[in-house]
């Protein structure tokens, strides 16, 4: 049997999904449809996810599971009266919180500190963005120096999405350059990067890993043969050592997890909110 | 005084920074210092982080704060004893959750199905961004007929960082398609789109807005010009309400919202882990 799960967010849901995924991971036997209610950020709206989770009550005789990160206290108490069984990050930590800190807390959405105006179009994300875009795989004029973390790697090794994920999740301003045969065959550092050294960090990848992924997208090419990407996996790899750049083997994580490691590595932190 | 904020976690921290953030903003008058520690997954990870915290606590003469995402119990024990005001996510919930659903859970990290085997470089967000990237702003070929959304609006209203977003948090498929001069001058739907009506989703900016964007972009350019942009904002705002498609102001939201509001107005969910 399914069981319903209702997502509840004042802001883009996003959290609360993380969240409540995280929590439904932990019953991997039960199936669960998940139903994300984002933006529900007045009574009236909060009436309106009451009278939809009614009616899936209703439906499948069962109540949902109701996940919210709702910080007004007014909008998470018409929730809470829904018929379903209500879990608030808010109500969870707010009150041990206000303790410590000695004090009470806003509970008010969305807080930005006063006098800050908010500009998307201009945003650490938007702008981080933009630059991963004009700096990737030597496309465009290349601005090495307003990079915070030049990613160095032989072509597929998932550098473009490292750097994309980057930008937007993070903020940080990533350029990449990928090691071309030339350049790995001299086995020194691309000239133009020497100034900017200390902030490369090289991806690596097996090269059985790398052929199944070149293979597929060229096959039976020389880019995808077997002494080809041995040459290429070997050098960059010898290159990464002898020059101390940091590198991470990409072969089995995921895009997530290889930005997050690099930030760690380059001690670099978020620039914007999460 | 600044407080430090200790954000503790087994995966990337991403979760973690997001709960910590939502949490700290409540409390805007104080100061606060965070520090991410991700990967703390095994006992001698953890004790590594106590060591850190109690440093902190020492020489700041003050506990830190410690917001966790841990799901394994022994290595929660563990961080739990370091001098800080410990809270975690799944020590508030995950008990509750058991009783409701009537069965213990895994508390084990990172659970993915049995059977599944992770693929890094096939993650539906990598396939989602190198497709961004192939169908943005008419670069390459397009594939429309793969397109879960495809984004309309004129130069400059973020359709670019829109399907990145897109597909990185969320893995879906996400074209883009810029209005020119001369289609909006017809007044009708490029014919290339026509077959894919339902995918459309438009893109609306304020024009003054849009000037200053263009403006730094190409300072008393015809592209920056008042007639030009007024021209550009009314014809594709006429085009999206002729048409009947779903369109939204993006002059004062971000990114972020942008994204989550279209998967919304499109009932699109999220292909991908939070």
């Amino acid at each position: 049997m399914m069981r319903t799960v209702c997502l509840v967010s004042d802001r883009t849901g996003i959290t609360t999904e993380m969240l409540g995924h995280s929590l439904l991971t932990q019953f991997a036997t039960l199936r669960f449809r998940t139903l994300t209610m984002p933006f529900v950020a007045s009574v009236e709206e909060a009436r309106g996810v009451v009278a939809r989770i009614d009616a899936i009550a209703r439906e499948e005789g069962m109540r949902p599971l109701i996940f919210s990160t709702l910080v007004d206290d007014e909008v998470r108490a018409v929730v809470r009266e829904a018929n379903g069984f209500f879990m608030d990050f808010f109500d969870a930590f707010l009150a041990p919180l206000e303790t410590e800190l000695g004090m009470r807390s806003a509970h008010v959405r969305n807080a930005h500190p006063p006098g800050i105006v908010v500009d998307p179009a201009h945003s650490a994300r938007v702008n981080a963005t933009n630059y991963a875009l004009a700096n990737d795989d030597g496309a465009g004029a290349r601005d090495y120096r307003s990079a915070q973390v030049i990613l160095l790697g032989v072509s597929r090794t998932g550098k473009t999405p490292t750097s994309l994920y980057l930008a937007l999740q993070y903020g940080i301003f990533t350029a990449n350059y990928p090691l071309t045969d030339e350049e790995l065959e001299s086995g020194r550092l691309p000239p133009v990067l020497v100034p900017y050294r200390d902030k490369l960090h090289g991806l690596t990848i097996r090269p059985e890993r790398l052929r199944q992924i070149r293979q597929e997208r060229r096959p039976e090419s020389r880019y995808a043969s077997e002494p080809q990407i041995q040459f290429e996996v070997r050098s960059a790899l010898a290159l990464f050592e002898r020059c101390g750049i940091p590198y991470l083997d990409v072969s089995s994580i995921s895009v997530e997890e290889i930005a997050s490691r690099i930030l760690a590595t380059k001690n670099l932190s978020r620039q914007v909110r999460a």
